[in-house]
């Protein structure tokens, strides 16, 4: 650390939340950066976050050689173990009481809004204690719902498989006619729906042919009549029609059409929130109410079908290009924050150019970011049911090449 | 037709059942075979198989050129349009009146059992009406459930994409551990879910250690106190557990599980089968079971999740190399076998090597395969919750190979 009297010590470095593809890429990325970095003893990683970390489950990552961290770099989910423990003050201080019996300097945590919260209560609770020690999160959510960001890593990769999902998806729907309906992740943003969209772009047809026909985000109040209007409306016009569906669409109310639609989900998360993903639940709900509600032109219910996509989207093995760049730029900018000198902070990408694409990253308070949702802009948004030109400008360049489909 | 006296005419192509990834490769490969060959005039395509062919909507694929027709084979799902159609016998003379009008001579129908059915009835009316033509049916299905075949076009594809996602939803189940189930297509034949064993191989830990650590098939009757049993002994030594679950799985009596699980099952599809695919109600159904009954080490109700896969499983743009080449050689054999004069069949895949693995095609009687389901042979079959070594080296060499994954 040159120029500065800061103490010399261990870094440690854990991974938490939803895994994603390209989280590994940020580890690595973290253990590249602190490599050779003065001050900087030994580098160690959390086993399953910070529960690791104050049970004392911790690895040596600076050992490790550069062949066998490329292979964990290309490996989707979290190397290291994640978690969804979302610590309070009590245990922010355990938290901090096993940096300190570590000698640990240098706190990384890739995660989401919920981590970057974390880093701001250990680095808080450290500064009151007066240890030195500087906090660094690096960014990471396929929900792509933190504030302060162009974009967020992990988001690129679950959009391309998406999008994919959706064009391959489109092509059966139209060689078995029928109404489809396709519930994708994002609890409160929905940027990841949106990306679907994207498919008209890869699909074979006429881009007001080819689907997703209907896009539901939790941002617009979801109507189940309109709904019905809406599918009936394609259905009437193209003889099919597919629908992507944000499990986190709400009412007027913002209830959770989710939990409106079923009253026996079981499960709420450690966090309190109703279990979402991992349940077809909502999919299925939608579909009966299309059943019930939609009709062909002899009078008969349509065929219907839906299908959730649940955890593939998050850990599909063929990551964006530019998101697995992005991921690992990301952890050796916060590593390099670090060689610097900087108190601590959040890494936040910044979208440099438009065309060609470019992307920077810089050093924003830990505060400015912390437990905030970041929603899809309205600009994104176009009428009810679909998103805007913007929206796929924003988006095209982050999923990479889709394949090319073709028609007779 | 050399050395024939069977009269000139043209030829019609048809896809039938769920689309595949390689359906497509399968129509070119026969598109490709026929032309230049001796009496073949014209080349037709039904739209939506011979729900089209009955109501006239056919369309000349003889004069595509070559590159578009191979943009077409790297396309999944069914181009031409498929059909869920079984048709009876006034259904067949239907077909036979519309193959009579269009002076088609030879008759090509791509789908499994039920559209070699078709090919038969087609066949034997054609005979009883004095009208020669002669009918070929190109097997595909991804639940690989054709008699007399080693293995049918569609399901390396398929087997592809589940033993990936598999492999990859295994990361993230090791990265928040919990349980899992994963539920896979097929409704009488395990082939598919049995598929999932190979991530075991593609997975960076011991492979006693990655998932899937269970894997239920329609062959194998379901128990449910067998399942808790299972699934209590694998998360009490894991701490994780990874399920494999055909939807098409049942009890001892042979009623599926979706049926008796849940009774508001609501639709069934036009052959009066229950709809299993497109729902997420088995996954729920049998997460419902294990929250009620299993318990972790402080007696608590574990993190349970599942997904049901769906229609991606047929349709994923990422297909088995194998599988391409075969489904695109299967549809060129059918129409060699019509260039010599065969008087009709099915085409069956034979592996003639197993290392290196080696393939051929010959003709079989249509009434051979016609509407008769192939199940998992016993030696394919390990105990209540596996599959066999045999089962793994019968499949490896047809998906191709897998994402690299690695630990720390």
């Amino acid at each position: 650390m040159a120029g500065s009297t800061f103490p010399e010590g261990n870094a440690v470095i854990g991974q938490s939340g939803g895994p994603t593809a390209v989280i590994n890429q940020s580890l690595v990325g973290v253990v590249q950066g602190l490599r050779g970095v003065r001050g900087v003893k030994r580098i160690l990683g959390m086993r399953h976050g910070v529960n690791g970390l104050v049970k004392d489950q911790v690895v040596d990552l600076g050992k490790r050689a550069a062949a066998a961290l490329e292979a964990v770099a290309r490996t989707p989910s979290a190397a290291l173990g994640s978690s969804r423990d979302k610590p309070d003050r009590d245990y922010c201080q355990a938290i901090l009481n096993a940096c300190e019996k570590h000698k640990v300097r240098w706190f990384f945590y890739i995660g989401g809004n919920d981590s970057s919260d974390t880093c701001r209560i250990v680095s808080d609770l450290a500064r009151e204690a007066g240890y030195e020690m500087r906090c660094f999160h690096v960014p990471k959510t396929v929900d792509n719902d933190l504030v302060g960001n162009d974009h967020t890593p992990g988001y690129p990769s679950a959009a391309r498989f998406v999008a994919t999902a959706f064009a391959a998806d489109n092509l059966d729907n139209a060689s078995l006619p029928g109404i489809k309906i396709n519930v994708v992740m994002g609890r409160h943003a929905g940027f990841l729906t949106a990306a679907a969209a994207l498919a008209r772009e890869a699909g074979p047809g006429r881009r007001d042919e080819n689907g997703p026909h209907l896009i539901y985000l939790p941002e617009v109040p979801f109507d189940g009549e309109r709904f019905i209007a809406d599918v009936s409306e394609v259905y009437g016009r193209l003889g099919r029609c597919q629908v992507a569906v944000s499990e986190g669409i709400q009412d007027a109310r913002g209830i959770p059409m989710a939990t409106t639609m079923e009253a026996h989900l079981k499960e709420k998360d450690l966090h309190g929130n109703v279990q979402l993903s991992g349940s077809g639940v909502l999919g299925d709900a939608l579909a009966d109410l299309v059943r019930k509600h939609v009709r062909t032109h002899s009078g008969k219910p349509p065929r219907v079908r839906a299908d959730t996509f649940g955890y593939l989207q998050r850990c599909w093995p063929d990551p964006s290009p530019v998101d697995a760049r992005e991921a690992r730029a990301a952890g050796r900018f916060a590593a390099r924050c670090a060689a610097r000198g900087e108190p601590g902070g959040s890494v936040a990408l910044l979208r440099t150019r438009s065309r060609p694409y470019g992307c920077g990253f810089k050093l924003v308070e830990l505060a400015a970011v912390a437990a905030k949702t970041r929603h899809m802009p309205p600009e994104f948004i176009r009428g009810t049911n679909d998103v805007s030109k913007q929206f796929l400008d924003y988006v095209r360049p982050l999923v990479g090449g889709l394949p090319r489909l073709a028609k007779l």
